[in-house]
């Protein structure tokens, strides 16, 4: 029994976050997507708005469990069995930020990390840009699903 | 007639940013220089001047016109007719990032991206590089126009 | 009147290729593709071939001329008035050489070099890649148009 | 059940290559070592050999199977009903021409790629740079294992 | 005599820094660590401690001197006649970066930047990685000496 | 008494390899200049006129020798006592394959290699670009001292 975990802040769900999740449940038994809640970094919603959308999308999938993580991304694995993190990667910039991280999640833990290139048609978006846009009117309907969209109006409209 | 915008904080414009502007204008009909005024991020020099200190840069170019923009920019380009976003390349480190935006805003609304490398010897020259260095009273005379000299000067030893 | 030149080998003509062709073709009034032909570099296609491709793909576009060129793309550029090189830009990789390539042309010759992102569903296709999958019988449908992909079955099958 | 391959020259297998074999062994339950018959590029070692020293190096693992290969990796997998690739990654360098090749393999077979980075000690190492150390007698004990140092040796010093 | 400075701020030392310094001394008469004092940025250890860890970890290197500075590193190189910053580089991210700010210092004031590549075992080793897993209760006895283990300890028990 | 050695095929030495050979000069007590020939790989001058060209260029640096080496560069620099081996960096490209290269000589031998920026204005000048402009009849003059556009001159018009 092969487990692993998708780990981020997903502020909000993106469909490239979503394809990075639907090959990690193709690839392994059990998937845990663990949304990071840090206190000290502002986000637009809630880890428990956060939790709701991702389990929308994947609800689909028999496999994938969401959870909030707080602290160590290795102690969440020890705690669940998990041995192996899947990264989502998109054409350059964070990759070697990603390795670093990956060698010391492995130097401290052993969990191993491995990475899925994203699909090109989903490789340029991001949770902050989606926000961005939206914030000001834009159009991010092929970027996010369709109940992302409606709770990104009623968040951006409503008081901050 | 084919129209571009050089987008940019440009707190204060250097002597890199000139170059990238002189070479826009040479290549399109028309260049707009879009100041992106985000008010959630600190910057030295007030919208106002950083505008004032273009027009006294690009004034010698007969086809160039400043404006300040909030906002996103592939709206200020559906407003005025632009269809190229024209950004200046430095040596590596911000590609990655810089073709992501491109692809969003063309996925968005059609607003094509075009690349020119920065001139070798500008391109080390940065904004926040130009700030820090004047800052210690560091001599940025080789990077910035001499009338940019002296506002730094005016800003750095008057009032935070 | 500003004129444009795409260079490459063309061996043979992508579905990326002609995604860029066509962005130089709305960019510029007259854009010449330039077929770089190596004599010291062994090509599936010969020239003849790679241009008759090349034609046919932008018959369409009303201002572009293929053409053959043998020696400095910078003499081609003069010969032609042409001040502006447009390059594709796939993620990553050849990023630097590229740079390296324009800041060498500008030097030489004052014609400027334009950087223009690769459609992301293309950004992955190179000619290399297509030859070699098309050699082991794999399927590169998706990836050159129907009258590239009869030349690659003829030219694959007959006498190497 | 799922099946993975690791593709390569392996010319020979480095300590580097055997750290990522170990590692796609603990996550799949299957894996083949794929050993590219290139015949118009030179190699060291015939793949026999190649073989026999894989075979040698993973033979305590009791999921890993050795075998050669020529044409399309993804036709090497179809037939095996492999649905995933594993590659080493070394820092940086490579790492956009992978990309790019996990992204047509995915296009044209649904073939997914998985990156797993290289153990920091091994990263340095790759199979051109043993060969050309001992080549000219430098030491490479700490790169290869010893089978490996034997073999290396007697190949160096006979008839090339 | 030649001098050189290694500029950090050493937030806290680990064991990368002290590879660094230990090649610096190695190649250099004279070197200076330079702790750089940023009272706009928060830190964990306080200038005298980070000095301090400093002070140890180097006091087996006869030809090391561990200093605050405040201000732009050109100024701290032109007051104590050292003409030669050195950098470690770890894998990728923070090159482009650290040539802009040579190309900067060499522009400014003459003084040379070299770049030493860090150990392969500590290429993803960085302060902040070490503050954020210690925080949360992880083991960073293999990144960092003993004495700052125990100091790491003290700092996050105690009030923040 | 510190000794280094720039490495390199030097052919032709360029403006950029002056600069960088002038550097190592600057820091360094003794340099040697080692001239790679490799019998298997084609070249336009002979290493006698590599070695020429050289010795004229540095002629008026008091402390640096040019030689031909054979072989591993780590044998080069154990006979002769020399420690360190210094390499200009262009932008980019092939920062990750010289790291793998530094990691392997300090492994194989304690070697240490430092990286030194290459100016801005000779970050894109390469021997390779040089010899192809000169061989279509293209301007090299601001590329390479007068000396070297004579012989290039000689060696392009005559048998080759």
């Amino acid at each position: 029994m092969r487990r692993a975990v998708c780990p981020g802040s997903f502020d909000p769900m993106t469909n490239g976050h979503l394809d990075i999740i639907g090959r990690a449940a193709a690839l392994f038994d059990d998937v845990y997507v663990a949304v990071l809640v840090n206190e000290s970094k502002r986000s637009l919603f809630e880890p428990d708005e956060r939790i709701a959308i991702l389990e929308q999308g994947t609800q689909a999938m028999g496999n994938v469990k969401v959870e909030a993580f707080v602290g160590l991304l290795v102690d969440f694995c020890a705690e669940r069995s998990i041995d192996t993190i899947v990264k989502g990667l998109r054409a350059g910039g964070d990759f070697d930020y990603e390795v670093q991280m990956a060698q010391m999640n492995r130097t401290l833990s052993g969990v191993e990390t491995v990475f899925v290139p994203t699909a090109p048609q989903w490789s340029f978006v991001s949770s902050s840009l989606v926000k961005e846009i939206a914030r000001f009117g834009g159009d991010v309907e092929s970027l996010v699903p369709s109940y992302v969209l409606d709770r990104l109006a009623r968040r951006l409209s409503g008081p901050s």
